[in-house]
């Protein structure tokens, strides 16, 4: 499932029935807060190391944490991708359908090739509306990377690209 | 009010009127997006570089963009300050006023030194409620840094510690 280093996994917690019953998270804070992160940011940077690229775009909010550091690492700028009403105008939106209701994320016009960043891929409704908005606001989204892929609950692609990740849990 | 290169400045954008009237907002997302995003990061880790801490405490949302990279940077470990109800249980939770309502923030528990980032210190309020909750999870704060402290709209002070900036606007 992963060759990473089991010292990274033992930090990745399962809290069950968060935020809501029946569902259990992936609670990767105690590893993000331990001394290993320099490392997972370099682990997850190797991902992407030889694609060329003129920025790193995370995803609000946890994307913003691996995404800037690997920015900073490979040495590109760094696209917030916010929810809607956090960026001041001009953005360019993209709404998406949930389990329950519509979210919608926001970016600014940009240009250039970016990879795109997050934690976890869940269904992949929300990094599908990153590419989705990104590509709107006049970037070309050239890769997608995350921690964990969570497999079991999708079988994600977006256009000719499937995701990148350290962790698939099938 | 800065040695900061001009080129950093020219990339934070005034936008009048946002998030309401009235309101002043800073953008910094030009800058962040630009090339100049790793050098930027340099530049705040240099402001703390010589402090002795276990990990970078950014405030969500744009204080992850800074703080992970900046913890990434000096090579340690970055702790999550989070809106109420983001972060699984147990959390230590602290509320705090804002001109309109209340805001929470939370942590998980923790310990060692910590160095807070946030990018734009305005009132202090979000940054004196960062330190206290994480002084209440079993943290031990020992600097704050901002981006652009706008020193008209606040004394800030938290205990023996001020908070250092690269860019001051009186």
């Amino acid at each position: 499932m992963t060759n990473l280093d089991p010292k990274f996994l033992a930090l990745i917690h399962d809290v069950a029935d968060f935020p809501k019953p029946g569902v259990t998270f992936k609670d990767i804070s105690p590893l993000l807060s331990s001394p290993f992160f320099p490392e997972l940011v370099q682990e997850m940077a190797d991902l992407v190391r030889d694609v060329d690229c003129d920025a790193i775009a995370g995803i609000e909010s946890r994307g913003f944490i691996l995404g800037a550091a690997i920015a900073h690492e490979i040495n590109v700028g760094f696209v917030p991708v916010r929810k809607k009403g956090k960026l001041p105008p001009p953005v360019h939106s993209h709404s998406y359908k949930l389990e329950y209701g519509e979210d919608t994320v926001e970016v600014k016009p940009g240009k250039g090739r970016v990879i795109i960043i997050d934690d976890v891929l869940a269904t992949g409704g929300t990094l599908t509306a990153a590419a989705e908005v990104l590509a709107k606001a006049g970037y070309t989204v050239v890769d997608l990377a995350v921690l964990m892929d969570l497999q079991f609950l999708n079988k994600f692609s977006w256009k000719s690209h499937s995701a990148k990740s350290l962790i698939q849990l099938n």
